[in-house]
């Protein structure tokens, strides 16, 4: 198993993409890891690691840069030559904590898209109520106007990642609607749903918003516009709830000494919500296994991110895909 | 001022709907309603009110019920005969807490648009962290695949009523979006950007659905798929918090003390959360005032949903909206 990660991607780069990768080969005696960026600020914190190298690359690309735009005009960009790295066989997948959009596209221009496969999807693991379980959102932001049949390819991207990687056997995939009867939603909902009742997937039907978190499904699909609107929703409605509960509950003497009794319970509330345990979002669709965690990752979630990595190349999650998206596209690619 | 109230609409109908209507009408002493509804279930409940009178009829649409369907079968429902007051100037203002989709065709049959509104949004307002302001969305879920002249005419619509009822003098109207920055989106909200941007509101710029409950802007446009999700989203998340918080505090006997004593803030801020104290949802561009109270409504929210209909009809809402728009439709509209 062999890892090309961009070290200079994310809030807390290089430092924490150095532990949790210290941290994965400690754990993983056959993975090497490949550390692209900077190296006078990656080496220090390395040690003496023989299976870790340093790619050296002084260019990065930042959070606030176009994508497509930094993308062509940083050739050298950590992520790029990260992308490369995999492009040109020496590594199976990479991970980056970096620039969405600049990862999308470099994956695009890099490695390009699985044959079949029309639009590549952002998919993120989100928390649930029932613990330890999750649920794979697709597309969450990467493919604004999607066509029905992009939702029927991501449907079919999901349901294979939530089975070999999730060991789900039969995983539930839901489609993100207003209203749970067939026959509700916008045009590109009831045609999506009549395209997913006939595809080779578990289709459980139409999932409202408001049900998301209580993990009845396993794989939900949507527009990558509908999909962020959900994702971004989840994020900032936990914030804003915490930071309700937070002045309320220090705003008397005695409120302020029952709330310190419960701290411990409110820690394991925030740990039971926070994504780092999920892992990374993977780019569904690319030709290679391209991971983006999350940007504020700290060590923890970049070990979380290459275990997932891992299982998604011993698991052959991106030749499965091809080899079911050539087998049954013929029966339902509208494009053609 | 009289009302049109629909006794037979909700979960809780009549009990509370007569209960938030007698309250209604002993703090407004120039208030006259009618209760539309079941004789026999309304009048042991109403006592000798002088204001209030009742329209028998026997027949109502359910929460269930297909609504155009519904519409066009049961003439006499209680919903279609408080339209019917409206429209034949017995009423100023209709109130139900029944089936939403049922109200919008009733009113779409009943009283019809606007002239120069083409499409009615569905316009509750959600609750923020600063405490009692709230922000107006629209459309919830009346108009699924919305056009970008739509989201024009709902900014207009949402700025009229945030000035007039809400007493906000320059009401902030942002665009949900994927992202902050101009040209961020699908192809409707790239488009719907630029429309408003010219038109006669405050337009703030996109809003992120993570950024939504920090009450930074007082009216979002949206179509009503995305509003939908969004609103669905605050709901099923609020339940999901209080789900995990209470399972968590709930799970040793510690924490149960602790939570005991803070039963009173938990409570406090339930209530800042809570929606009936902000009022029904308008279907704005109605050519009469007509609010869907909540179908859980209690008393409570009943009267404040009539408070609300009255400053409707006082601040004269839908004429200033019938104005606005023939006096700016030229300039901005595409569809002539």
């Amino acid at each position: 198993m062999r890892l090309a990660i961009d070290a200079m991607g994310g809030d807390n780069a290089p430092e924490e993409i150095v532990k949790g990768s210290l941290a994965a080969l400690k754990a993983n005696p056959q993975m090497h890891i490949t550390l692209v960026g900077d190296e006078a600020k990656i080496k220090p914190l390395v040690g003496s690691e023989p299976r870790l190298s340093i790619l050296h690359t002084p260019e990065k690309i930042e959070a606030t840069d176009q994508p497509v735009k930094a993308v062509r005009t940083k050739k050298n960009a950590s992520m790029v030559l990260a992308i490369q790295e995999v492009k040109e066989g020496r590594a199976d997948a990479v991970i980056s904590a970096g620039n969405t959009g600049a990862l999308m596209a470099a994956g695009l221009f890099g490695v390009g898209r699985i044959k079949g496969i029309d639009r590549p999807a952002l998919a993120p693991t989100l928390p649930t109520i029932k613990k330890g379980k999750g649920f794979l959102l697709l597309d969450a932001g990467s493919n604004m106007d999607a066509k029905p049949e992009h939702l029927l390819q991501y449907a079919i991207m999901g349901s294979i990642y939530a089975n070999k990687v999730l060991e789900i056997e039969t995983p539930k995939v839901g489609l993100l609607n207003i209203g749970e009867e067939p026959g509700k939603g916008n045009e590109l909902s009831k045609q999506a749903y009549e395209l997913l009742r006939e595809a080779p997937i578990h289709f459980t039907g139409n999932i409202e918003s408001r049900d998301l978190l209580n993990g009845d499904v396993d794989v939900v699909v949507c527009d990558g516009f509908a999909g962020n609107l959900v994702l971004k929703s989840i994020e900032g409605n936990a914030l804003a709830f915490y930071s309700i509960i937070k002045t309320e509950l220090l705003s008397s003497f005695y409120s302020k000494i029952a709330t310190a009794l419960l701290y411990p319970k409110f820690k394991s509330i925030k740990k039971m919500m926070d994504y780092s345990s999920y892992g990374g979002a993977c780019l569904f669709g690319l030709a290679a296994p391209v991971i983006k965690a999350h940007g504020s990752s700290n060590a923890k979630a970049i070990f979380t991110t290459i275990q997932q990595a891992c299982r998604i190349v011993e698991k052959n999650v991106v030749g499965t895909i091809y080899e079911t998206v050539l087998k049954t596209k013929d029966k339902w690619d509208v494009t053609n």
